[in-house]
């Protein structure tokens, strides 16, 4: 199914960029669960848009109505649901690209599976906006996994090639991650903004890479197969627009090393066991071993720039050039961020709610 | 759930190495499809152990038999059911496994998550053995795709750092591909072997990437968000023990591009819309665009090498040294190749049943 | 899942009687299908309440606001979502039924199964204000059967013994069914509406039994075992509160004949194939058959009562007389009829959407 | 999807009546749980066709092999697949059946749905031998139910008309019913088997119903709406071939009540909160509220009688004359007590598996 996630809780997205409202409902969730509703909204203005020059004008509160679900701050049982109203919308900016798509969007691909009954406005369902409501959900999940102790983080790995200090997979260090702009090196960060600003200056958008780290995961989470940590989250992660990748651990560094490199050989500390290197990720077998999991997800440059493009006219079948109206981020990455976290975490704190890890012991 | 994958099909896979046999159910797949048996053989032997100098030496004929579900040559409607007996066990090799885990594989994560009560012998439900029943589906799968007139293919993309030639994504060369050793450059494969018989020879093994590509795909195959390709296949191919990244199209080098560079430029070519270039793998907004499907799969070095590692004892919580024994690929990437190919059928035709393309035309 | 229903279509409802909203989404259906909005109000106007003597006079608009999915009247392939904004809520009648359950309501369950947490207002998720999303989702799935030529109704069956005229299960009376009160005798409407009134006035309630059928459904549609017509309706129809009872056809009636009996025969009329009797409900096998479809929920009367009752105080564990307060209906049946055919639809158009029937003829 | 059930444990069964092999694989299971195959095959034998002269002569002995899943007598966390292999087939009793469709059979929609690919060798997928598989599932699942002091068992409530004692609601006499011949009162027993021998004695078949009690359930089980006990118990129930109609509680009795008298009053006894009656069944909004659960399944007459019946030939599109041969049961209501348990044992440890009742009180 389409915009429905979740193997024990059920989290189900609804909206177009453009229409009433976008929002989320999220089934399956115990009662008695706290909820801090300021500690959410300071967690979705990470992702808001208008706040800074390197994102889009566009301004949105991004502050969600709860219809249901919580009741004196606590989760009563019943399915969370929850609206942000559409309030600052422009459609006519995107009146053309139903027969002229965006090369790089969906609007092709929806015009073929939707036969033209689509909502093209701001990329209607398939806009980033959409991932305002997966923070929702995630901000939520995130909050349930700190009352276990499971911290989830995330910053910028890259932008257009430019890379940041990474996690130390074996501490990452989430409380060292920037407010403002999450990089982990200030250096690095404001190389980063100076080649978004280049960017925006020529019309142009670049992608980055976001590394995410979830801490204080217990050994045997996890299915194996197909109902894996890193199926489950990959699964979610490739729900955001714009990702093309997704790796584990040292991903497709390891694919180039010897087994004798990669392995995490185990050692013995304080009483517990743990592994000297963090190749795998924290997974092994699809299931948490206890360490750091850790994985990248790649984005592609926002495929919406100002610069003129070569694209068709559907109706006509002709080659057509096009310039792209509206207002757009020049790179989503930092924005991104707290999606990211978002997914990791409705992931995590799905598999434990399914958890079948045994609670006995052979003797 | 663990070892069940599919909206639409349902594919259950069980068994352990070392136990009865391995199998599987697949449910959901109308009647009347054709079944070719010897191809699916033909198919599952590019897979199976013993044939050559760079794989185990354990051999088994993996020959499915169908309990149910076909009925002279085709489909009857009833859940197709496959069993591979095992024969040539030898699980005294794994004896020691349990309580001393091999690094980089499964035997810990079992351990904590089953108690104690898991079969460990030949890593029991995680082994790499678990493959081939996935192989019976995916072979089935792209017999149907092929009906469809949609061709699944998947070479050996990189090993140790030593690359193939890549898929020219705007029509990746199926037909190239050697039979007994899947590259598309002889030259490349022959480096490739040697570097594995010299890993092998000092008791090592080395990683992979393996390049998957679809070809014949309309536009309008996926759905959005969770349900997006990108999505489904990510999370079947995550299910293939070893597989450490996934990325589609030009994957982690978009993340350094710029949009003017990544983005995929339409034009119109005896009447019908293609890109100019394939970045995007053939997927935008999740859904399919026409254009090949191309993706690639990162294998971490198999675990099991016979060089000594250090581990531990889990009952008697001290450090100790680890000599693996048993019969273990140096590198499973050339077996791993029709191993990807099923997880993309698979994925594909699950998507292809559950298709909401809408068969209506907006006026 | 609790509030989640469906293979194919993904319905999510979500609310509380007393809170901010009620509504659903619903997810996976094909785009260009037509809605008419006016039509969908007159339905939902049929389970409205506050319209006359034998409901509650709870006076609520049930207009539903739809925030995505619809644009120009068509589906436009995004997730539909519509809420309808709780108004006229009374909260204050409730506030000792946490403490105090009444008999035969999901008070004292879901006071155990949400550790106090739950909202209570109203009988919070468990209140059969819950149906109104529910109609939305029915209402919808009723309009695109209506464009295949599939027509769902419903009639009181019986209330309080009393019967209706039942359905000529060979050729239901679906355009005789009365429009205020909908039952096909207008003489047993009118003394059920007497018994409802009588009940009233005693301070009690009482059950009924509504009975759908659906025509024009072609024969194959529906899967063996566990997806079979009848454990998809049955599903959803347990769903709405209140019923404890579904059967099929002749259902309980078929336990007492003989298959001599209760066997349909074949014959061959105008050149197709149906059967001379009906006491399979039009489902063999789990799968129609080409007959009409006809089942028979039975409903329990309605537990809140104004009569002193029999009830416990949790938190003293003392036995203790319990008056209910607030808006009830005496008996809900009428208004339910609406709910079944909903649930009806809901479960007849996911089996359509997922339908595996082959399109291929074995010579 | 068909023939799959369950939200947390996965259960898929296949097979033919008169394939190679008919079995189920088991997933999501965890691992520790232990198993007593003979126990187990004990249960199986109460289903196993050929005892007595009740049932077909057909001999099977329905002795399940496991191909995975179990080790050294528990469960090892890997899928629980097993295998009964189909011996005594003799399939050219059927010969005519896909052309000349047997009346209330799943003869004609296997027909029309599979387009002629079907397996009708004894019914092939909709065979009631594949009851046998559920029963393997069930088996395990009262096992492990017992394991939690939870306790599941049915008798023959009534067989043509002639009725057993019923349950007693407060306490079902689960230690009561009758071993050879399921039923409470050996009186009612003696009558039903005359009934039976009649009946085939004449060439025809006869109908029953089944009651089921689940002692020992704690209050909490169970989500609301679609995931209630009803819904999920009613989902698999229907999954029995012959099953019309299923009934909670006093079920379609409760319908003719008044909610004064429908209502069970709530005491409090020894401490525990309890009701005076159990007119629901133990389950109100879906969820268990401690007391017995209490439900009836209703089976129409076997279908397959030797008496010749009208039917058409689906090649001709003419009305002929049916004779059917081959080995039936003249009533297969006492071989379907195990069967029922069994689905009821799976639905309960499916909803135990899935429980989100919250572990905390609010204060």
């Amino acid at each position: 199914m389409s915009s429905t996630y979740g193997e024990n809780l059920k989290l189900s997205i609804f909206g177009q960029s453009h229409g009433g409202g976008i929002g989320m409902t999220l089934d399956g969730i115990p009662a008695g669960l706290p909820v801090d509703t300021e500690k959410l909204q300071s967690f979705l203005n990470r992702r808001a848009p208008g706040q800074n020059d390197w994102s889009t004008p566009r301004a949105e509160e991004d502050r969600p109505e709860f219809l249901s679900g919580l009741l004196d701050g606590y989760t009563c049982g019943a399915p969370i649901a929850a609206v942000i109203y559409n309030k600052n919308t422009r459609s006519g900016d995107y009146a053309n690209l139903k027969d002229c798509p965006r090369p790089g969007h969906a609007d092709y691909t929806a015009e073929i599976k939707y036969g033209g009954f689509q909502d093209a406005a701001g990329g209607g369902h398939f806009s980033g906006r959409l991932t305002a409501p997966l923070c929702i959900a995630g901000g939520l999940c995130k909050q349930w996994l700190e009352e276990l102790d499971i911290h989830v983080g995330a910053h910028i790995y890259a932008i257009g090639g430019i890379p940041d200090t990474p996690f130390d997979p074996l501490m990452p260090q989430l409380g060292k991650i920037g407010t403002v702009f999450p990089v982990l090196s200030e250096a690095a960060g404001a190389a980063m903004r100076q080649r978004i600003s280049a960017t925006r200056a020529e019309g142009d958008s670049v992608g980055g890479v976001i590394e995410c780290a979830v801490t204080g995961l217990p050994a045997g989470i996890g299915e194996p197969m197909f109902g894996g940590v890193e199926s489950r989250i990959s699964a979610i992660v490739y729900g955001i627009p714009a990702v093309k990748g997704v790796e584990f651990g040292s991903g497709f560094q390891a694919a180039a090393l010897r087994g004798s490199v990669n392995n995490d050989a185990y050692l013995v500390e304080n009483g517990r066991i743990r592994t000297q290197t963090n190749n795998c990720g924290g997974i092994l077998g699809g299931i948490t071993n206890g360490m750091p999991l850790i994985f990248r997800a790649a984005f592609k440059p926002t495929p919406s720039i100002s610069r003129p493009q070569q694209s068709v006219s559907i109706s006509r079948m002709e080659q057509t050039e096009l310039i792209v109206r509206g207002r757009h981020d020049p790179c989503i990455v930092p924005r991104a961020v707290p999606v990211v976290e978002s997914a990791a975490a409705i992931a995590i704190f799905d598999l434990i709610l399914g958890n079948t890890q045994s609670n006995r012991r052979k003797q």
